[in-house]
């Protein structure tokens, strides 16, 4: 078979000109039989397929003898852990550019040698330029091309098509595949990454993005080993095509991922925001990924912070399914304009609802018509549409087809079992449109391009640039860190740091005692000192100091627990109390948080997350991801936040610790909501000594 | 066809000798040809259907006539909405005894005409014991009599089996059939009740709970007209049938709803919570349902408070997915015994992850062993597995029939496509294994098993008994209030109601000041009023008073706020604040709340709901369901809650509101918990007059 996809930096490995099975046999049971089983199709397709064996005279004796007979860019091997390096170095030595690796007793083991195996397939990799997928991995497959190199039978029976599948695992590759053909979604590629001693998520991820046979990348994530790398590498491929991404770890499962990889699991949290942040759509499991992947690789929304959902049900009763579940996604589902109101009702019958959803009642020819109404309400970027499949009373094909609006997708479930609704399910998809079986499907595939759509709302491609270089000091006490707080343009008290009594009660007659008006300003006095972090535990901060007499007790009780400096502050009005901070991850770098402040949501885990530095608008969307969201919204005629004014905290922590390496941690908490804006009551900033200064990631 | 089914209440519909369809027609865009075309395998398989048209003399005249030639049980009405209720009256007293109205038309339309359509219907019903299915439906199925009453096509190729269907509607109804049916599930009846007119969910379960062909119901629930009654027959059929139920309106979807079925959406939260206590198992969406009624349908675990699962699988990639879905559901993987794990470490080779979960490597021979191993390990009620369609390897089916442990529940994830695969999982569900085709799918259906087990360890069938009837007072102010929780054994402070400002002083001197350890008791100072129910907002709440002084500064300002009397009170010790109450549901009757204190937590609606009146235990198992719970459980060294003391307060609410209908709602804002146990701190009652009482409902 000669070589018809554009050129791609894993073509090697994705669209070879010959494969030779280094290790095949007569065995059935054996690896190597099955992978001869497997790639019969690659052959029958005309491409080049050597089978190599040394004992078994039949076979070609060496990779060198096999490529004689026509360029080998592939060799699968089919040999013991311990025999892969010096096969891959023949492989290399005679030309061969890629190279698949499927069995395992490589890192994944806990005996010391598996991973002396994986070191050294590595090693030749990099010196030779071949490249390696796997070990421990069932392969990938390629239906385009009749290319299955994956020992699991079925998966020739895997249809060609637009979604490639980007997994971790081998088996998780192949439930990913065979749930998306069950689903009616062909395949492009689909890889199992297994232990990636050489070939990595970014590399396929780059290969993808260059690839016409590829319209939406469904991403399978357990652990990451370089933030950094995968984030570009996700950002630079969602620029061209959709990316849904699926990590695993949302519970501890440490243990068995650690057996399974070799690599401790990543924090999900961080590495879900960074994958959104790139732009890929996030979904909560593998079903929800097929129906996110299927409807992106036919389909995608305009670009909307906020996108509507115009919905339209033939039958009452599986529309308001669809209207909870769109509803409990915090999906907009407008109320459509007079005017698409008026229109709709010169088509139907005046018996059904038809405000948003749109109830057709009995499905008929107005069906199209209705579609074309709600597709053009202005409201409304994205039309989901379910009914049971009638042929009878309405063609849906047909309908669906005359119906759509041009660059508002149209999501329709098609409800019913046997061959003539797979066959109308396929028309639709070949017309754009993108199809679900149930409900559930039709609001998961529409989250998705609702989430698309907000993803690529959000500024675009590049990250955002990091904060000024600031002169960073060994510790922070209190006073210290509000200093730098003001420098950041984050609003703090009045405050003032008193080395004696005496200034403490001068501080509070400037900053505190009568009010003019009749009232009394009360103050805090705190336990200045950067050595001590939890000072509420020690006695370290009294509030509501209204007096002299009160502030000397207080000054007592702060002497008692070791102050050797007051910081004496006016008191702030009520109000919300929010945790916002910076701090570093391990794997991805700076990371910013939001939380509500208190116990309760520390209990709940509440919190949002992005990679910093990252614009003001990105850091805006952020509060709107709290469970406990509706406490900013003048909960109880409280304060209302401005998101904005709340993005500018946070993307000014995250460019500090972007732009300041020596800077750990920065923690804001609480950050008080008033109603005259938002206050810094206490901060902590956690350093580390210059000579300890590690290179920002 | 003659009746083989035993006789149940609601067999003249679903059991039927014989059918007429009342106005058949020859056109076939109309109804009743649809019903007469969806009908002809009733009639294929020996049951006499008689088409009725007094204007068609190939049919018969009238339902009289079709009588004479054999017994008519079910007439289905395909006549306009005016017509129907004289056709209804001429079938009674032809001897029908039952009747399908699919038409529109009825109560769902707002133009009166249609409710004073569907009221004659009722009366006609009631009147003459002729059971009337609908109106506004698109009626039922019974696969196994080849009887297929419904317009839509496709629906006689739904198989027969165990799963019965109950849904509000009709669409759902078709849509649920064709979901079971797709993922290999066969039904025994499903049921859309359109408009309940006469036949209810109630009639129907009732009907379910002796058919023998049924062996796990699908329930579907919109809206709720009598909640007593449905609660009850769900739990009658929950003593004999494991039933699953989805229930409508997390958001709020009530405008459409209302336009649907002529009636408001009830409370979501109070409705999922009876359910459960009636014993049915909820779910989350209609996908889940299918998952759940087809495993309920062919196994059921043990009862147990909090069953444990042991996963295998045979590809680390989709076990780690299996796993994190069911520790993202709570659910217990524990740790398999050494014994256990022995024997395990005995048939696989030592590389992978043996604990819980398995990992068996390859699938090979050694998986029956295993799940046999993991099945008798004594922590482990239920057996979750995976493995992708490898027969090479392994023959999945007799590994799994062999692997079964007597008792333990075996879910297996089947992964693959394909006619092959789709045998396997029939063979599996055939020898009483759940199957599902995916993770996701593994982990509903396991989920499933665990709430069934669950529900069937909390005591049983008989709802708790009311509490003890007290004398109840036209109003209740804060001290009358706790006079109330004393008498329930609810722990309060001491405190002392006091009508004159030397009382107070008097009270302080009692309660509070010194504490003879050199520490000072503050006290609490409060507005002591029924008429006021928030205290606090009018300034009619001091706390932390620790001398005369600012005692006489709080009476002054309760004084304020209008105070004749005070209630001086001893301060609770610190710890979490929670808030219980009972009120009394429109639809349920008497309902329990539990929700932790604060603004946050009020914000997130965190709360659980439970029927009343309820048992200690059933009551002790509400704080597990709240999101915050960890904040219950020792946070930060905090005080731990005992489940059974929480119980006993919630019970005793409970129980109140039960027994005295003049009760109307009772909280107990804070109940606190601290480390010597439970506090209620402040407390509400509200009452309506005698002459107000309303029955118990």
């Amino acid at each position: 078979m000669t070589q018809t996809r554009t050129p791609g930096p894993l073509n090697a490995l994705f669209a070879p000109r010959g494969i030779a099975i280094v290790g095949a046999s007569r065995n059935p049971a054996k690896l190597g039989a099955a992978m001869a089983r497997s790639l019969e199709g690659f052959a029958a397709a005309g491409g080049h397929l050597a089978l190599v064996n040394g004992r078994d005279d039949t076979m070609y004796p060496s990779i060198g003898a096999a490529s004689a007979d026509g360029p080998i860019d592939l060799a699968v091997l089919c040999v013991p852990a311990a025999a892969c390096a010096a096969i891959l170095a023949e492989a290399a030595g005679a030309g061969v550019r890629a190279a698949l690796v499927c069995g395992g007793g490589f890192a994944e083991v806990a005996d010391g040698q598996g991973a002396e195996h994986q070191r050294r397939l590595t090693e030749i990799a990099r010196a030779t330029g071949i490249r390696v997928l796997g070990p421990n991995t069932s392969g990938f497959l390629v239906p385009g091309a009749h290319l299955t190199a994956s020992f699991v039978p079925g998966t020739s029976r895997v249809p060609s098509g637009g979604v490639a599948v980007v997994a971790a695992s081998g088996g998780v590759n192949h439930a990913l595949a065979f749930a998306l053909a069950e689903a009616g979604h062909g395949i492009s590629l689909a890889v199992g990454l297994g232990n990636g001693a050489d070939v990595t998520a970014p590399d396929v991820l780059d290969h993808l993005a260059g690839d016409p046979d590829t319209t939406a990348v469904a991403l399978h994530v357990e652990t990451v080993a370089d933030g950094p790398r995968l984030i570009a590498a996700v950002r630079r491929l969602t620029a061209r095509r959709p990316v849904v991404a699926l990590v695993v770890g949302r519970s501890d499962v440490g243990a068995f991922a650690a057996s399974h990889t070799g690599a401790l699991a990543t924090s999900w949290r961080s590495t879900r925001a960074a994958l959104a942040q790139a732009g890929a759509v996030l979904v909560g499991d593998e079903r929800e990924l097929v129906d996110a992947v299927g409807a992106l690789a036919v389909t995608r929304a305009r670009a909307a912070g906020d996108p509507g959902v115009g919905v339209v049900t033939a039958q009452a009763g599986p529309g308001l399914l669809l209207l909870d579940n769109l509803q409990g996604r915090s999906i907009a589902v407008p109320e459509l304009t007079r005017h698409t109101q008026d229109g709709i009702a010169a088509l139907l019958p005046p018996l059904t609802y038809q405000r948003n959803p749109v109830d057709t009642g009995r499905p008929g020819p107005a069906m199209s018509g209705v579609l074309k109404a709600v597709g053009a309400d202005p409201g409304v970027d994205i039309v989901a549409a379910y009914a049971l499949h009638e042929p009878g009373a309405v063609d849906l094909v047909a309908a669906a087809r005359a119906g759509r609006t041009d660059g508002v997708p149209l999501v329709l479930g098609l409800g019913g079992t046997g061959e003539a609704v797979a066959r109308d399910r396929d028309a639709l998809r070949a017309a754009g449109i993108a199809v679900a079986g149930d409900p559930a499907g039709v609001a998961a595939a529409t989250a998705a391009l609702v989430a698309d759509a907000r993803a690529r709302s959000i500024g675009g491609g590049e990250p955002a640039a990091p904060g000024a270089v600031v002169e960073v000091a060994d510790d922070y006490d209190e006073g210290q860190a509000k200093d730098l707080l003001d420098h950041l343009g984050i609003a703090t008290m009045p405050r003032r740091r008193c080395a004696t009594r005496s200034a403490a009660h001068e501080a509070f007659d400037a900053l505190g005692g009568d009010d003019g008006d009749g009232g009394v300003r009360p103050v805090a006095a705190k336990l200045l000192d950067a050595a001590v972090l939890h000072k509420t535990e020690i006695g370290g901060v009294h509030l509501g100091i209204t007096g002299h007499q009160a502030l000397d007790a207080a000054l007592d009780r702060l002497d008692a627990a070791g102050a050797r400096r007051y910081l004496i502050e006016a008191m702030a009005p009520p109000g919300i109390d929010l945790i916002v901070g910076a701090r570093r991850d391990p794997v991805f770098g700076p990371v910013v948080l939001v939380g509500l402040g208190g116990t309760v949501a520390e209990a709940l885990a509440d919190v949002a997350v992005r990679l910093a530095p990252l614009s003001v608008e990105e850091a805006s969307g952020m509060p709107s991801e709290l469970s406990g969201r509706a406490l900013l919204a003048g909960w109880r005629g409280g304060p209302v936040l401005a998101p904005r004014a709340l993005g500018e905290v946070v993307a000014a922590l995250g460019g500090l610790l972007a732009a300041n390496p020596r800077i750990d941690e920065i923690e804001i908490n609480p950050l008080r909501l008033t109603r005259t804006g938002l206050i810094a009551l206490d901060a902590v900033i956690l350093t580390r000594k210059a000579d300890d200064a590690h290179p920002d990631r």
